[in-house]
């Protein structure tokens, strides 16, 4: 029993902690054609080496979003073992696209630890980094985590509560070295519409829907190496229900926008996300996105579009909030990130 | 709403018309292992390089089901989103292999229209081309299928139906070059019968079901990028269940052949096809093959033979049509295709 | 009905026969994706060619475990089409690491045979070997199954029963080339213990757990291109239930003992295996191991540990067998195998 993981408790973590974690792994065509077997996924970059070469890349980078699992997955046993919510994410930029042939591996720093007023949970908030072989920074992100206290008895911690950027501004991006979209072939990539004809403030419905299956949801899950018992294990809840890694939703979500904004073809910055309800199998789940910012890069042809990403179940409308403020119940993820898209 | 695709009504359509399909595709090792996984293939060609090699090629392509389903999937959103029905195939020709690496795109050419007398739906046939990243022909097909009107007050348009062979002579079919069967191992391939040993009107029965699963044809049909609604959403049809995309039922057939023609190695024409009745998750499907027609070829060693390929559910008898010359319910698929086997 | 395979009976058997197995399968990348997509696979010299280099090696090899589902899938058709039961394996040794782009045949030879004394079956023992495309030997193991007689009235042959280690020596596994553990990075293979931190008899409870589904061990069974009907076809036992193919078990079991074994990097010898019980979809599976042995090895910082891993459905405890002898309901596998690990 003592060889085993427990996982990490609240009064674990330090600020200033650096957690180095553990399982390298590279990626190749292989996790490629699976994203397109588990996803709907069709941004074209990602899709075609011709159409990434036209773009001004060597060939086409592995989805924006297999980088993020992937780094994700890795914090897991060290960061969320003894989860009780995962609370938000802030500051998330894409810095280097990851190749195939690619090796990632992760780390997290602390930079924030705040008990509870209960004394059993506390938050703890860490700044992680994907790495490639050439140790070269792929992604950062914060994100912070509600976790529960070994011994409820320990002593709180100094509170040390991080100060955290509402949203990236568009100089904060980093464009991939070479990307060029003077070029850009509209009628190839699936969508009329360009950066100019998007208005701040509007809204698209993505109209497709998928129904999730339990077998799609842990393949995924299980390929970014994400080893949350409660993704997998049907007798860990009460109900007998598996939930929905997160980041499925996302990735979901993601590749059913093509539908509307085929052309937001990179993923750059992540403002800000909450996964709103948890999502099963059987759920259908429909996506709407809100076009909330929007401004110029200095490479050619290439303008930044700021995006509100929301997940549902079911409902066909763009409610997302109640009169309390709180999610509505068929909202599954709403998530705010920046895109790049030819001008 | 309206940045989102609402695909092409009947309307939409007028003979000449070339419409290139969005979302070119690159495809490699990983659409081939997943193509094992999805379906129990086995023909030595398409599963071992040395193989490939001994029968002349310079290594295994890609599965010819692979390169139909590539293609087909990007003419779903131009051509078969308001489609009715799938009401066939003809010409189908595959020209030259997919090897691993190579980057697919298609385009399709409207050859006919013919409005229905209720006024509501008309009849498009187009003659689709998938061509490689040197600008290829990989493969072309015909296909005609019912489409909705838009405006059932619009004006009819001019009646053009095709001329379509009812079937390829073994003259207008390719052989890939550098074929040559004459050194071809039939116990490593599995099967000792050779061309000469099948004899036009045998009927055979391929034994081996297979129980369809929701997650398996979701994965199956979207790793071809074709987003049909009704295969993916639980909620889009008034019964509740998804329909399964009628190429999987093709690629699942044609696998099960193995058992009885492991030696039809190549698919190199497609003479006609219906996809007679729905398939739904939690059938069985069984498949048995007709040999149709024989024909010799200029390449070494190498014969063509034209098969039926009939899948079914539950049901293990030859019966395919009722008195009503109308297909039984318990018929799927009914395929008429040329392959290549060694003399 | 003629071309179709109905696979051997007991009395196609005859020790001396070698049996050349169909269908050579060239495997890269997306086996290895899919290895890790279908079980929640982490060790890391599978997972990063980064780790693989820093321990000696060229790159990371695919799973020991690919390579033995590869070549067994090979002999169902030859061995197990008719049997009735999966008695046993023994002297099994992978001698040589798969890379990426190798091919795999096998082949079997008869080693015993023994017909039962209600005459109606019997025993066949085959060593299976499998190979590379450079004729190197990768993998061998001896396995026993009984057989369904086509002819009860056949006469019995002669009774020959192979001589058996019950466990490999040592002396008698074969270490990777190159194989060296002195730099090994245990931060990043995920455990701290090492070769010297397990004692003989000490048990580990892997803690987590995966419930099975259709999709999953289908996908899993097809992509070795084992193609036993029982396994695929809801329609061939009375109660409708798809039986789950063993290697299915091991390698979801191998893959949860990471919590706890890390460090059990690479598999090199099967003393023997026990399916105890069937697995259905539904079933969640966990897994403990038992220290069974250990011994030094001539690589440098490489270390030799027996294991026996068993696999259970919903139980939590360390027990195997009933008063009776008998494994308990609950057991679904008991595997004897040596793993290399750092000292």
């Amino acid at each position: 029993m003592t060889k085993t993981n427990a996982g990490r408790f609240f009064e674990d973590y330090a600020v200033g902690q650096v957690i180095r974690h553990a399982v390298p792994r590279t990626v190749k065509m292989g996790e490629r054609a699976l994203y397109h077997a588990l996803y709907p996924a069709r941004h074209a970059l990602y899709s075609s080496d011709q159409f990434a070469q036209d773009c001004g890349l060597p060939f086409s980078p592995l989805d924006d979003m297999i980088a993020f699992h992937v780094v994700f997955g890795k914090t897991v046993p060290d960061v969320s073992l003894n989860a009780v919510a995962n609370l938000g994410y802030a500051e998330g930029r894409w810095i280097t696209p990851v190749w195939p042939g690619d090796t990632l591996r992760s780390e997290s720093e602390v930079i924030g630890v705040k008990q509870n007023s209960n004394g059993k949970t506390g938050v703890v908030w860490v700044r992680t980094r994907g790495m490639n072989q050439h140790d070269e920074l792929v992604l950062e992100y914060v994100r912070w985590v509600m976790v529960r206290k070994r011994d409820v008895e320990a002593a709180a911690p100094e509170t040390v509560v991080p100060e955290l950027k509402p949203a990236l501004s568009a100089s904060d991006l980093v464009i991939p070295k070479g990307l060029d979209f003077t070029g850009y072939d509209f009628e190839l990539a699936g969508e009329p519409h360009r950066w100019g004809d998007y208005e701040i403030g509007e809204k698209i419905d993505h109209v497709d829907g998928v129904t999730i299956e339990e077998a799609e949801h842990m393949m995924a899950t299980r390929l970014w190496q994400n080893t949350a018992k409660v993704h997998f294990d049907a007798t860990f809840r009460p109900d007998g229900q598996r939930l929905i890694y997160g980041g499925h939703i996302i990735s979901m979500a993601r590749a059913l926008s093509f539908n509307g904004l085929a052309n937001a073809q990179m993923i750059v910055g992540l403002n800000g996300g909450a996964h709103a309800n948890p999502c099963f199998s059987g759920d259908t789940v429909r996506a709407w996105s809100e076009v909330l910012d929007k401004a110029e890069t200095d490479a050619p042809g290439v303008g930044a579009v700021r995006l509100r990403l929301v997940a549902t179940k079911e409902a066909e409308s763009f409610e997302l909030k109640g009169e309390d403020g709180k999610y509505l119940p068929h909202v599954l993820l709403d998530l705010d990130y920046w895109a790049l898209m030819p001008v």
